[in-house]
């Protein structure tokens, strides 16, 4: 009568979601101001306050229907020049408007990706910790195998040893998410040499390419200076997910590209098979007047610095207390070794004092919890006691 | 190594676009103002003039991370109980918030329906003349057959002996489009009862539910007064696809709405099905900012009567020039009877006056043609002696 997989997927909501309703009901019961709702990855921090003069000014000097109208589908043409630009004079790349396909946000790259490379019995293969919706869009979407690499927990980098051996005549594709959600992780210049060079090895081996794709929404939000290594210049077969979600803070107004570099092997039918893609799953085009707000804004950010703050005081305080972490060196999570082996257990102690967090198993990392520091300053200063409260619970 | 029916779907243009991108590079040669161009179904009205108004507004006085953050996956609640109250007042029904499911348009709508409704081995019905992409939607993105009947060519209204015929034990939903894109024929309740009461009888003859999906970007584009029969009040099983494209002239914004009504079978399961398939397409929300637009105009229009002023003078002027049409009542096409019998001669022709028609085959529907009378007014009117000469060639 219907998809069984479908209404499945449709009533199992996702952990993250379930812990954000029980934070809006118990905020009924005891104050907004009580709770400490670290579970959400919505941006805190306000897009760049010039987005709301340009926002104004193109709605008083731009006729509406044009304003509002559709533009080709793969963006209008000189947003997609801009985009190119932008990532040109910051990464010393060399892209053009036709590697460059708007997207309705990075969820919306990677399905089509997915959907636009996957033919019978392919593989991808996904790091652990990792964001659950890429099993969601690679075995529902995409009908293809999700491959899941155990967790390298000494530094969040790449466990090697078992990815080799995951890798396949039927891998299609790897999945890489850096800065990365959950753990805050940066791969190191170091780990996509590694990565780059193994996948070439794997790729001659099997005479077919492995492609990379890289999952990018936080790729603007790095700390202590770093520079972060852009993939396509290490790995040929690269194909970018980007979305300004993060970056500008526009999560709700789903904007993003796929980047598809002249130097990926059949290029131009992979641009094709993006498009095509695009088109079946119902995209049309992107959101018309944010393609332009985001061409205009392409080499800005937010105001970063504040999750700067926000992670230095989480991750100094609670090394402080006794928590076991690995520095997160980008994106806005701190992913914490629970204080017990079973980390569900952990979270269930933490809403004792309110404090709300995610656990690890969803992003297939056991024995950990998410925390996200996209929320106030004031908000994380007035949580630490608690932390150290539920710390002292386990000495 | 990339899925070859996806980059058969991006190379292959469709032929509306193909026509556009001819009058682009004519526009070039001999200027724009002597291009007649009749392809393309972009609203050339503007979006109500109050809407720039409230778009100032929300950007003055709400905080930019709740007003571009993102809203829960089935959209806004609030926005969606603005909604179901404007379809409760306008069509006297009685939907709530939990029956609407906000969207990236209809094309997003329909996706979403057709992989959540669809089980192996699943046929879907069309009516002749039809929107080409629905092909797509239910071939290569739910992987169902696509069932095609042939027009009713007296009044482009259903031709009841064949579907009657097509409807098999494997007919799990039929789509409708009234107003329709490319005849303009409106429904009458007449044909909506007939169509219910048909599908009533299959349904228990099959002893499962057939769902009748309803797309409506159309719907608040109707003539001469006419009241359009809202089909949930006819038939139980019916799935409505709606979008704010036309209607509000916001076409490239990508927003509309699912709406499954408590009375359809297993409709908590379906609407969760709607939720699942939105999810692993890659969905994630509809663009935020449009929500709150499209709840504070669900009332509104742009100014339809300029479409009718467009159609009036078209109709009647090529009536007289001894074209035959139906009398479009709704949408902004005119599907006219090609003067050939091969309709892509006729539009070679018609291009020697640089008149741009759309041939009828890519819309299941040969020696049509498709006009797009979504243009300005003086650009009718300049074309009028134009296609008074062409038909003067057939003479």
């Amino acid at each position: 009568m219907f998809s069984k997989e479908m209404a499945d997927l449709g009533k199992k909501r996702s952990t993250i979601r379930e812990i954000f309703e029980y934070g809006n009901t118990r905020a009924k019961e005891i104050g907004r101001e009580n709770i400490y709702d670290f579970s959400l990855g919505n941006p805190s921090i306000p897009a760049p306050s010039a987005m709301s003069e340009y926002l104004r000014e193109l709605i008083e000097n731009e006729k509406p229907e044009l304003l509002h109208g559709y533009t080709s589908a793969q963006g209008a043409e000189n947003v997609r020049i801009s985009i190119a630009e932008s990532l040109n004079r910051r990464f010393a790349t060399s892209f053009n408007k036709d590697n460059i396909y708007m997207t309705v946000g990075a969820a919306a790259a990677l399905s089509i990706v997915l959907k636009a490379l996957t033919e019978p019995a392919d593989e991808f293969i996904v790091f652990a910790p990792f964001f659950p919706e890429y099993r969601c869009f690679i075995e529902s979407g995409a009908k293809a195998k999700c491959v899941v690499i155990p967790p390298d927990r000494e530094n969040f980098q790449i466990n090697f040893d078992e990815f080799e051996k995951a890798i396949s005549e039927n891998t299609k594709g790897v999945i890489v998410n850096s800065p990365n959600n959950p753990s805050g992780a940066v791969y190191s210049e170091e780990t996509i040499k590694k990565l780059a060079s193994l996948l070439e090895k794997k790729s001659e081996e099997y005479n077919h390419p492995i492609f990379l794709i890289s999952d990018e929404p936080y790729r603007e939000i790095v700390y202590d200076g770093l520079n972060i290594p852009f993939v396509t210049k290490y790995y040929k077969n690269t194909i970018v997910c980007y979305s300004y979600s993060k970056a500008l803070s526009l999560a709700g107004e789903r904007i993003g590209y796929v980047l598809v570099p002249n130097e990926v092997t059949n290029s131009k039918d992979i641009y094709a098979a993006v498009c095509g893609a695009g088109r079946i799953l119902g995209y049309v085009c992107a959101p018309a007047m944010f393609q332009r707000v985001v061409a205009a804004f392409s080499d800005s950010t937010s105001d970063i610095s504040i999750y700067e703050k926000n992670r230095n005081l989480l991750y100094d305080n609670l090394s402080k207390y006794g928590y076991k972490m690995v520095k997160p060196q980008g994106a806005f999570y701190i992913f914490l070794k629970a204080l017990e082996e079973d980390e569900h257990a952990f979270c269930e102690k933490a809403k004792k004092y309110e404090l709300l967090l995610v656990p690890g198993t969803d992003f297939g990392c056991p024995g950990y919890v998410r925390l996200s520091y996209c929320v106030s300053t004031s908000m994380i200063e007035k949580s630490l006691p608690l932390f150290e409260k539920l710390a002292k619970d386990y000495e």
